[in-house]
């Protein structure tokens, strides 16, 4: 099956019944910190969750919605997390998704909540009580990238696709927007992310999906490590493209599931390449390990690391530090066996360096803005990748003088 | 028992019977590269090694010493780990403990072997026949502190400490040396550090002593969490003092494991506060967790988080970071019950922002050179406490242009 799609513009309003505005409220001084996505009719709705423990107000709203498996709307505040919020916290979460539902005339269960932005302060529901409606005001069926703007914070660009595609015959629509940037490690959803569709789709099936591609996406990447309180997917399927409902049955199942994974894939590494700082794109394989568990944690171990991701920055062809973050990572390693390859550079074979002399060649590798790390343990057949960007000035700039105010 | 010893100088040649002498051989430009210490007489010989899985061919080489539980000399090169140099790498290790005996009249079971630096180079066996001679030729009862500078890598400042104390109404003098910076997560030794002392001490008590100590210093502290190939602490005891051998039945061992523990505890603070980039030293405790694994747990995500080391840097009074921390550590935790306190400063209790208008006197804790966090998650008894630092753009700076030759 190749890629039976094409790339349409408009993000998450590409396809057809979905609106977005977007406002500034006055969280944050200038930018937007509003966006509101709308489905003119019930949509399927689907979602998945950080694991952080101490997961943010609308992180417990979303999952008792996404419990519901249908929805309509999604707002989303940039600039304040609602986390470290406590009971009032909870209170203003269902207080916007009220205020919301009002502004539509929609019940309050209709709506999903989204926050992102700094912990521990409290919501500014007066600010926000504006902004809603003055979102609500701006929708447009062209919104969405105006939507893909608000939800940035340290973001330097947004992140949107739509792709189109042939279900039952008819053409349907997948859209999707993201915000990254920091706080960003693939134990879960890991940021804000929304995908919408035309399609009409079971809900378990929509579920089942969505968590299969999130794992296939945004769990495999990672900025810095650290995991944050609020990342929230979310998927929205209205069914105004008026197919069969999709469901692993049928005929394009295969096709849409693909389709998915696309538009998460695709945002995901948007997420990776637009990190704190980034400089370079960097896929990390580790294969020939001892189970696909221990090619997780070799890569991400790999990934995580300072030194490593430092040695990228700077074109550093430090292989060592990968050999050592490969070692510290509890896997099962055979000393004389591991290998490492840069792109097509292999620095190390049967645990031993190599082409130790042509450090040159190394250094052109890492010269480019992507490339891949290949790590084969040769102890059996696990293997996983994870994506993930170096270190460099600029993120330690970013985050020593993110203020909170 | 209060603090019952003096501080003198001359580090690990304070003790009586031991010698120290360091040279340049040309592995590193102009800097010592090459350092021997030595006893007048066969020492017992402790020793805890780095538990990363692919430990460098000295390390092997100093376990099979600390087995025979004796010894009277450590060479130790920086400059090249011998890390990733397979059969060779342990045939050149053997071959430095040789030239070592035989330049000094001795067996070479006799002699540990430690190396630092980069990994993946062969070891430059020719300079270091003329640099191991040369080392010789330069021991001095007080070289202590030559030595401390030629097992330097990253480090600004040498590290060493001599206390001097009573056992059996004797003096007895126990001296240290360490050297850190980068590579320092506290998994293990996690840097290279070697602790003398004239006392005579029964071996196994020796071994058990140190391990307990070790894991109470060295293995309390973090510069980036990464965890090198190379890591050793080595304790000589020559028993030049000529007191009754020491084990835990005498009357003044818990003065001596007192003393021995400030020894290991002083090291590992300088190896912190000299971090790759430090600008401040960070005591991180976690108390009220499930257990102690909990807790030590969660210091640790806190301590290696880049987030929360960066906005330390920046004196950012983002607490909310140390609260996501805390969230994706894995550990136990009541949201509604989580404290955390920076020096005096409350900034979350039950959960909730505290004094959270009083940004300005958050901002004044985390302006001094060292300050303490601490988490209660008042969920039970566990505790436990990392020593860690910031992450600054000279972290950055020395890790992208460090590099390989």
């Amino acid at each position: 099956m190749g890629t039976a799609w094409t790339e349409s513009d408009g993000g998450v309003t590409a396809p057809v019944g979905f609106v977005a505005g977007a406002v500034n409220c006055g969280i944050r001084s200038e930018k937007p910190d509003v966006a509101l996505l709308l489905s003119d009719r019930d949509a399927v709705l689907a979602g998945t969750f950080t694991s952080n423990r101490l997961a943010a107000a609308p992180v417990a709203l979303c999952r008792e919605r996404v419990a519901l498996g249908v929805g309509r709307a999604v707002i989303v505040n940039s600039g304040n997390a609602n986390a470290a919020t406590g009971a009032q916290g909870r209170l203003d979460a269902d207080r916007m998704a009220v205020l919301t539902a009002e502004a539509l005339g929609l019940t309050s269960e209709a709506i999903c909540v989204c926050s992102t932005g700094t912990i521990g302060v409290p919501m500014p529901m007066d600010k926000l009580e504006v902004g809603i409606k003055g979102a609500v005001d701006a929708l447009s069926s062209d919104g969405g990238a105006a939507a893909a703007r608000a939800i940035m914070t340290t973001d330097l660009v947004p992140k949107e696709i739509a792709l189109e595609l042939e279900i039952d015959g008819k053409p349907v629509r997948i859209g999707g927007m993201a915000k990254g940037s920091g706080m960003i490690d693939p134990n879960m959803a890991t940021m804000l992310a929304y995908v919408t569709t035309d399609a009409a789709v079971d809900t378990t099936a929509l579920q089942d999906m969505l968590r299969e591609a999130v794992q296939d996406s945004f769990n495999r990447i990672t900025v810095d490590g650290d995991e944050s309180t609020n990342d929230t997917v979310l998927c929205l399927a209205n069914g105004a493209a008026g197919n069969t409902p999709l469901q692993p049955d049928h005929a394009d199942w295969p096709l849409f599931v693909q389709a998915v994974r696309e538009v998460c894939g695709r945002l995901a590494r948007m997420i990776v390449k637009d990190g704190e700082g980034a400089t370079k794109f960097v896929a990390v394989t580790v294969q020939g390990a001892a189970d696909d568990g221990d090619a997780r944690q070799a890569a991400r171990a790999i990934a995580n690391s300072m030194l490593v991701k430092t040695s990228w920055f700077g074109c550093d062809p430090n292989w060592g530090r990968i050999y050592d973050a490969v070692g510290y990572a509890g896997v099962q390693v055979d000393p004389d066996a591991i290998e490492i390859k840069l792109d097509d550079f292999v620095a190390v074979r049967d645990g031993l360096v190599a082409g130790g002399a042509d450090l040159k060649s190394l250094e052109a590798v890492l010269k480019q803005d992507e490339f891949t790390v290949l790590v084969d343990l040769h102890v059996g057949r696990g293997n996983d990748t994870v994506y993930t960007c170096d270190c460099s000035y600029e993120y330690v700039r970013i985050n020593s003088e993110y203020h909170v105010r």
